[in-house]
C-alpha cells in the first residue's frame, strides 16, 4: 500500500506503523480482536489529517476505522487486515466554553473525565457519565450514543449534543445540528449521526449541551438485600413514589460475590445504589430510605462526600472484580422498568441451564441490563454465545432492545436484523450507503459486510 | 382518478370529496394555501386506512400529504392539484398508559391537551408543550418536533418520544426506536423520522416518554421592562444564577402594545413571564423576583391558580392579539441565548426600514424568537418577504437557525440550502430518496421540487 503518499497527504500527519501500534488498533475492551492487522494507524491531530486521511482511503479504496481510546465494549474500533485505523485520541482540545449560552464546542478526543474536571470552573458540567469516564473520549461516546449512571435523570448523550463536525467518506467537512437549544431545519443528522458507529462519518468536532452544576447537596444510600427481585422491587417502588435519582443501580447477587471476593470486603445479597441531588435532596432521600428499608433493604444513608465515594465506587468497581476472575464478555440488553425482574430470572436461569458464569448489574433507573459472562480465555464460547442469544431473545420478547448504550459492533451485528425487521434494516443499510457508497466507513461493524 | 379503487381499499376507509374538505386541505394556520385542490381526503380512523391509501398512491403514482389538525405554520400540511390528503386527526385512542414504565402508547391524532388530561390521573404527563396545545395533535408535533414554552427545562419533542410506528410510501409499517429509555440498536431513524415533516413516512402511532407530575407548588412571575435590551439582560442574568424556569418568555413591547389595544388593559414596555416548579419553587422564585427587580422590571410574584394562569395567558394569547390586527406570517428564528437582544434590535431594525410591523415574542429560556408580521391581506408581500429574508440571514449569522420549532414547510425551503450547505443537503434529498424513491410523499415541502 502506498503509505508515502498518505504520510504527504497533509502536514503533521503522523502515520504510525509500528508493532505495537497496529497490534493495539486490533482491539478494543470487548475481549475481541480483528482478524490480521491494520495497515497503518493516521494519529490525527487536526481535521485536515482526518480529511486528507479520507481522501486518501477513497482514493485507494481503503477501508476505515475511526477510533478514540478504544474503551467500546463491542468491537467497534477493531481494526483488522487492508484496514486503516483513523486514531483521533489526539485532538483534545477544549474549542469554546460559553457558561451564557451553556455550551462547549470540543474536540472528538477529549477525555469525558477531563472535560467536566475542566468546566468545573465555569459552574457547568456535561452529563452523559459512562462507567469508563476515565478513560473514553467524548467522541467515543457520541459515536456509540453511550449511556451511563446517570440517564434516567440526565438523559442519554443524544440529549447532550447539539451539534457535530463530520468528516465524510470523501473527505469533505459537513456540520450537523445546531448552537442552538431548538432547531428543526430539515432532517436531524446530528442525532442520525450519534450512534452510527463510524459508519456514516467521523466525528471531529462536537458542541455540546452543558448544563449548570446542580445546587443542593448529595445524598447516597447504600443497601444490600436478599436477592435482586427485592431490591429490583424496592427500585421499582422508588420510580412509583415518583422520586427521580440521579443514580439507581442494582448489582445482582453472583457480582456481588465476586465484588466481595476482589475487595476482601464480605459482602452478600444484591447491592441498590442510590444517589439524590438538587434541591430538596436530603428529604427525598429520607423518602427513598424508608422505602428501601420497607422492602427489606440493609441500608445506610450519607451526605459524607468521600462515605458517598465509597458507595459509589463499589458499583464502579464492579467491572473489575469480574475481570479478574477471568475473561468477560458484558453484554447490555435494556428492558422496561417493569420487566427487571423478569430479565435478572432469566439471567440466572440461562446461566444454570449452560453452565456458565453470569454476573448481571443493572442501570436501575432506565431498565438497562449488563449480563456479564465470566470464563476462561481458554474455554470455547460456544455455550456463551447460546446463553447469550437467549438472553437476546428475551429481551426482545420483553419489548426491549439488544443494546442499551454499548452498540452494537461486531459482536451483536448478526442479531440486528432480529430486533429492527427486514424492512427497516434495508432502509438502514441504504442510509449507510447513502454516506458511504464505496462502503469503506467502518464496514462490517453495526451492518454484517 | 380512480377514487372508487381508494374506497374500495379498505374496510371503513372514509375518501371525502366534499367542497368544504377539498377546501380545508388547502391550508394549515400559515396564512398560506396551496395551489389548486386534492383529488380527496382520506379520513383515516385504523392504521390500515393509512396503508390502504399508501398502497394506492403508490400504485397510481398520487403524491400524498399527512395531515393532523392542520395547525402548522409552515404550510407543511397544505394539499394542493392532484394530491391526496390523509388525515390522521381521526386516529384519536390512547393506547396503553403505563406509569410503572412512564410511556404511553398513542395514535397520532389525539390533541396535546386531551393527552395530558387523560395522564393526569395516572400522575404523569406528557412534556412537549406548543401554545397550539389545546387544538394540535401528537402526531404533527412530532412530526414538525414541535416545541412550546417548557422546552429549555423539559425538552423538545425528540426527547419525549421513544418510538414510532410508521407507514412507508409502500404502505408497509415499520416500528423504529424503543419502548426502553435507553437503545442503541442500528441508526435511530426514531430521531430522523422526527422532524421530518410527512417527508419520510406517515407516523400512524407514537410510544411517548412520560414524567411524573412535577412536586411542589408552582411560582408565577410577571414583569414589566422599559424595552426588549432590558427584559432580555433579565433573563440572561435568570439563566446565569443558574435558575431553570419551567417557562421563561419574552413578549416584545410592539406585542404588548397591540395586546393592550385586543384586550383593553394598559400595558406597556416588554413583558417576561417566568414560571418555576419543582421542589424549593417558592425560594428559587423569590431569588428569580430579585433579579427581575434589579434589572428594572415592574414585577408580580403569585402563586395563587388563577392569577398564575391569567399571567400565562398574556403570553398565550399574543397570538390572537396580532391576528385581530391583519394577516400574520409567525417567523421562528432562534438564535444562542446570549445574541437575543441583537436579534430583537435586528427585528425592530428591519421593521424600520422595510415599513413593516413587526411583533415579536420569544421562548427566553431557550433563544427561539416568533418575529410575526402583521399586515393587511391585500397588501403585497414583496416588503414582508424582504424583511424576512433579513431576519433569517441575521439568525444564520448569528449562529442561529431558520426554524426553531415550526419546521421548514413550503414558507422557508429556499433557505435551506443557506443553512445546510450544499453538501448537506445533497445528503438529506439522497435519505429522503431512500425512503420515497417515487418522490410521492409531501413533495414539494422542506426539499423544493
Amino acid at each position: 500500500m502506498d503509505l508515502d503518499s498518505l504520510r504527504a497527504a497533509s502536514p503533521g500527519i503522523v502515520v504510525d506503523t509500528t508493532d505495537e501500534a497496529l497490534e493495539a488498533a486490533r482491539a478494543d475492551k470487548s475481549g475481541h480482536r480483528a482478524t490480521g492487522r491494520p495497515i497503518a494507524v493516521v494519529r490525527a491531530t487536526e481535521v485536515e489529517h482526518v480529511q486528507a486521511a479520507m481522501r486518501w482511503a477513497s482514493e485507494h479504496g481503503v477501508p476505515v476505522v475511526p477510533r478514540g481510546a478504544g474503551t467500546g465494549l463491542a468491537g467497534g474500533a477493531n481494526t483488522g487486515e487492508g484496514e486503516l485505523s483513523i486514531d483521533v485520541s489526539g485532538m483534545r482540545r477544549i474549542l469554546e466554553v460559553s457558561a451564557a449560552d451553556q455550551l462547549a464546542v470540543v474536540e472528538p478526543g477529549i477525555l469525558n473525565a477531563d472535560l467536566n474536571a475542566a468546566l468545573e470552573e465555569h459552574g457547568m458540567w456535561w452529563a452523559p457519565d459512562p462507567a469508563s469516564r476515565a478513560i473514553s473520549t467524548v467522541g467515543g461516546n457520541i459515536a456509540t450514543n453511550a449511556g451511563g449512571l446517570l440517564c434516567a435523570k440526565y438523559g442519554v448523550t443524544r440529549e447532550a449534543v447539539l451539534a457535530l463536525g463530520v468528516v465524510l467518506a470523501s473527505g469533505e467537512r459537513i456540520d450537523v445540528g445546531h448552537r442552538t437549544v431548538k432547531g428543526v431545519t430539515g432532517l436531524d443528522l446530528a442525532a442520525l449521526m450519534i450512534g452510527s458507529e463510524g459508519t456514516l462519518g467521523i466525528i471531529v468536532e462536537a458542541t455540546l449541551r452543558l448544563r449548570p452544576a446542580v445546587p443542593g447537596g448529595v445524598w447516597t444510600i447504600g443497601a444490600f438485600f436478599d436477592d435482586e427481585v427485592a431490591a429490583a422491587a424496592a427500585c421499582a417502588a422508588i420510580t412509583a413514589a415518583h422520586i427521580r435519582p440521579a443514580i439507581m443501580e442494582l448489582v445482582g447477587t453472583v457480582s456481588v460475590r465476586m465484588l466481595s471476593a476482589y475487595t476482601g470486603r464480605p459482602m452478600q445479597g444484591a447491592f441498590v445504589l442510590l444517589q439524590l441531588d438538587d434541591v430538596g435532596a436530603e428529604a427525598i432521600a429520607r423518602d427513598a430510605l424508608a422505602i428501601v428499608e420497607a422492602h427489606g433493604g440493609d441500608a445506610e444513608l450519607t451526605d459524607d462526600v468521600e462515605r458517598s465515594a465509597m458507595l459509589v465506587e463499589v458499583r464502579r468497581q464492579v467491572h473489575f472484580a469480574l475481570d479478574s476472575f477471568g475473561t468477560v464478555l458484558v453484554e447490555d440488553v435494556s428492558v422496561p422498568r417493569t420487566r427487571m425482574p423478569e430479565m435478572f430470572a432469566l439471567c440466572a436461569d440461562v446461566a444454570d441451564r449452560y453452565g456458565v458464569t453470569v454476573a448481571t448489574s443493572a442501570h436501575a433507573g432506565d431498565g438497562n441490563l449488563h449480563p456479564t459472562f465470566v470464563f476462561d480465555e481458554d474455554e470455547p464460547t460456544d455455550a456463551v454465545w447460546a446463553a447469550a442469544d437467549e438472553i437476546f431473545q428475551g429481551a426482545l420478547a420483553m419489548g426491549g432492545t439488544l443494546t442499551g448504550e454499548h452498540g452494537v459492533g461486531v459482536l451483536k451485528r448478526r442479531w440486528l436484523g432480529l430486533e429492527l425487521g427486514d424492512t427497516q434494516l434495508r432502509l438502514q443499510r441504504e442510509i449507510k450507503a447513502v454516506f458511504d457508497p464505496a462502503g469503506i466507513l467502518n464496514p462490517g461493524k453495526v451492518f454484517e459486510g
